[in-house]
């Protein structure tokens, strides 16, 4: 197989449009194509769904919400085609379809033939030999937002269950917030347009953005993830661990090059005596004293909240002049035009939600008595 | 769901223990059974199978290997069951088994009722509502010697594609390798106890580790993943994005509390225009002249090295004593005895690099041209 | 769990509307809601995709098309929502969507409460305890056009290699159709009303239909199906032996009560000497002189021609009064009204054919050299 | 891919070993390697097991068992290699190894290059390009002995749920059985070499078998299954719908070559009106006056016993001379030896008995409430 010659033939792809077992999801369409959506299949009968939360969530992700992120211009509205009646699910493969109402392909016209550095457009030459090169066609973020859809879907059934989801930004480029906010805190910051719960903190992160923007740059990030209501006996023992699930729900986001449960890449510095979680009484539960384990241990849930942390790369969009190649190999400059966010990570936030609650709604529905 | 008092009825389990889409292991067995072994489904037939690189691969993963590994007497060696036939596999499936030969069960039951801390014991009684707190059945790290003699198929066929992978040391507690080794130095360093491909360093780390075990401490660290040869098109674009497949593979290794692709976590802090990687054209072939893509872009490898990282937390198994509960939630003092290593960082690397070639080698054979 | 009193609470479905494991496809919709449709997942790129051929398809199958079928006018169009860039599939998921036209759900308000004989009401209740009662939701037959859609493709990807796939009508209640036609016969055949081969009989299966029509009464038949150009190879030894894929497709289809390949139940009157394929040379091939094997030995195709047939029943909807129960387990007497075939046998050939396609694009991705 | 000359090089073969979703089997062993045996994945918790249980299951299924079987001497053994603690599962994947004792694969050299007609030996040659020849390797009805052990697993967790499955002999050749014995008819007919309930049938069908086997010929027949207890509510209404599950499994046993559900074939001939089955109330179940859809409506069951028939062709390997091609594509006469049964239909009947637990057990497991 040749790197540089693309396939002339036919050329085979695998189902990688679907995630979860037993709460499961399959995406479709493209970035600059008439709708994306999603297929639900194995969501519960009965459950109550309010398309008013699925709205709040797209909202939550769509472009143009602010003054920092891109001006596409879509209201990203869910119909539901299918699995709902009288307002609750039937059991039936619930259908959202989101139409795409801002599409420009021509904006992508010059760079049919040009692999932009740091995105897709080499690979999906590699693997397909063929490419839909209108804003990224298939690997573009637009199709998160199905995936955020689905996901508030999951949210309402794992609100049945008291399991609640947060995710905030813990840092961008330079600056940090290493605290777990209040509850109150995290809804105050997820109003800010960079979604991280200090709000001094969140004005210099916005300065930052708007800085690097102006300077045809982009920055990088990390989102923070914190489940609580989780009850104990979550997950598998050895291959599907619950960390190994929601390792790569995160990682399959684009961008993310990094993923961490509790304590993470620090406790490779760490001694036993300083990590271990020692079991303490309380009430009529068994908790840990400290939660390095970040609620998972031995791949399965100990009731303590999940906490995670997932790394984003700087956007590869940049304003900036960059070196590149185009489909025959020879070298040309690129100067990107386009409409983009100089940091992805505050929109990110609801997509992160989204996986996870895939991952917990999915690992509930594989959790049960087996009397029936 | 209750988290202390553990369901008495009958709890059902998904089946949890296949990994791989293409080429599929099932492993089976706990740690002081009669055996243990792994089920290999979907491996090219025609496939010469060389036992003696299974019982290297074992050897590199057994305990008592070294002055600093757990003296547990296992030859771990693995009979081939089924699915070869004069030399070569014959597309049937193809099992492995692993007779335990220093079985001690006696030795744990004084465990039998305490949940030692940072281990699966609880989850495992909050999950199933019954254990085999046999040196923690079927969560105890002894299954990894049937991901590692399955990797030891999966490399074979590997190497028939030029594909090669390589583990390392890079830290361990305070000390830190941040080279990319050279292949002598690679294999050198691998004949260490340390497994770090630096002479100096490792017997610094074989020192800390040896003062660790001396205070009934552990300690945690990092091993970096490398592997070359993989050509550009492997991967999907969605959720089973390349980094997503290899993080979950990776997150499903006991102790691991950490994965970085590339980049990882410094991109976090980097800017656009510093982590985009350009394409340049070299000879026939086109590479980029940085890799912080890690040889993955868009969840689909650009042909690269595909270059990750793991973090492993401090064993939980120490020789201090800890405050605890047992099955009653009562408080108990816990001391450890048992056979375990204060650092499981060194042998962990045959298993990284099982896990490693077993993604890969399910990824290629799902690619391909159609026409057949 | 009672049969009777239906479950009050929450109730979990699994997934269950994904068909094929390499050329995958998932539909949605409920017979009376806005729309029906399909996502595949797993078509190879690059492949031509004719619109019309799809039309074609379902035109074959769709309600009105003749002076025997159900008067529902749906002009059942798909629009292609994804996966196709100027003319040709990208490898990304292809959606397929039904707008439905003729809803009329209004129709079905009698029914609510009202268990249909030998339709899927009770059963749809005691499984979900929940019910979209609108001409059958979920259940409806209506649901297999999304299936003929995606079979349509398949089709045009077998084609590509020369698989071809017909099925006829061979009995309607007691007149049967014993031959193999001529490709002609076929083609002509297929035009007709009934989709019977021999012109004589199909106009005599026509007036046995129309004869049940007016006495407010339904008729059975058996469709056979006939594959030409597989290559030897083709299907699994163990479980998923290819009539086992055959066979699960067809027996998923609403109303079929029975599965054969090849001699099916006659070869339990036969003998060993009788029923074995013998093996000749024909030019460079080798062939059998009979077929009894269906074009299947040991699970795998051998080359020859695969021949199946299925029976159906008679369609429950009928025009005579009829006693049952409703929901309170009450009796009532039924007397159906609606839009409904008299026989849908006929109608049933293009979906016979759409599964036979969704599996053979199945096995055919399944299969191939693994250097690659 | 030519039909002739097989494939020089590797082959792919896709995982095809696993039957279930959530009691999940994979099977592994070659009929004359050194053993075969089955892992269980996704048995529940806590599951008293009762070797016993396995061991009679196996004995009916074993050769040798009667005058009229083949004479292997295998006694057939599992040993539970894993999974089970003090007498009761604990969630982890059961292995149940069978040694086998009477290896003689010598007795297949003149065989290694011939194909038997309507036998694996032509088909596996075209799928893997390499084939184990001693006795029709994984393509032999040994590795049902692997399903056996795994069924008399599942019966064991069905038996608490009050479903209870029998399966006897039909139809032998030319004789026919058409009732539904008694449970005490079925017991004392289970005890008979030939598995059929009327004791003066059976003696005939044994002297029909007798009469073949000294003709060097082979006789087909049929089986019936009944299960009981099964509550309403199992199966899905789409593609995995009851009867196609059931199927699928059916027609996975070696020499199935029809299934029929309910009313099976004789459907095609009926009207509507014959064939609903009307709904009453009794007591407090509704129940259906007659039982043609055979316990299964829309895919879904309804609480009636589960009728099913299955077509067995007679077996393959004859003592007469038959014409075929080797290897080569050269004529030859091939004249069989070996030990083989004239007629298997009778201990296909513990096959057929595991194939429906394993499918029910499946079924259980993924129906349930959601609230947990």
């Amino acid at each position: 197989m040749n790197v540089y010659t693309f396939q002339p033939t036919f050329v085979a792809q695998m189902p990688g449009n679907t995630f979860g077992k037993y709460f499961r999801i399959t995406t479709f369409g493209e970035s600059h194509g008439p709708a994306i959506g999603v297929v639900i299949d194995g969501c519960p009968a009965g459950l109550p769904l309010d398309p008013e939360k699925i709205a709040t969530e797209l909202a939550r992700r769509r472009p143009g919400q602010s003054r920092i992120s891109s001006p596409r211009a879509e209201s990203d509205q869910a119909d539901i085609l299918s699995g709902c009646f009288d307002g609750r699910t039937t059991g039936a493969p619930i259908t959202l379809l989101i139409p795409s109402r801002d599409q420009r392909p021509a904006d992508y016209d010059a760079l049919k033939d040009v692999f932009r550095p740091s995105h897709a457009d080499f690979t999906t030459m590699a693997r397909y030999g063929i490419r839909d090169h209108r804003g990224g066609g298939r690997s573009s973020a637009r199709e998160t937002a199905a995936r955020v859809a689905a996901g508030a879907v999951a949210k309402q059934f794992l609100d049945l269950h008291n399991i609640h989801i947060r995710a905030w930004v813990c840092k961008i480029y330079d600056l940090e917030y290493p605290d777990i906010p209040s509850e109150a805190a995290f809804r105050e910051g997820d109003l800010h347009p960079v979604r991280c719960p200090d709000p001094v903190l969140a004005s210099k992160m916005e300065a930052r953005i708007i800085e690097a923007r102006e300077a045809g740059d982009s920055l990088g990030g990390v989102i923070r993830g914190w489940i609580t209501g989780v009850p104990a006996g979550l997950g598998e023992p050895v291959f599907d661990k619950l960390q190994a699930e929601l390792g790569k729900a995160m990682l399959s986001i684009n961008a993310v090059k990094g993923f961490e449960i509790g304590s993470g890449f620090a406790a490779a510095g760490m001694k036993g005596s300083e990590h271990n979680d020692a079991f303490v009484k309380e009430g009529e539960r068994i908790r840990t004293q400290t939660n390095h384990s970040g609620g998972i241990q031995g791949g399965i849930s100990n009731g303590m909240p999940i906490d995670f942390r997932l790394a984003f790369k700087p956007v590869a969009t940049i304003g900036q002049a960059q070196q590149t190649v185009d489909i025959k190999g020879e070298s040309v400059t690129l100067e990107a035009k386009g409409r983009h966010d100089a940091c992805v990570v505050p929109r990110a936030v609801p997509i992160v939600e989204a996986m996870a609650a895939l991952v917990l709604a999915d690992q509930l529905l594989g959790f049960r008595l087996a009397k029936i």
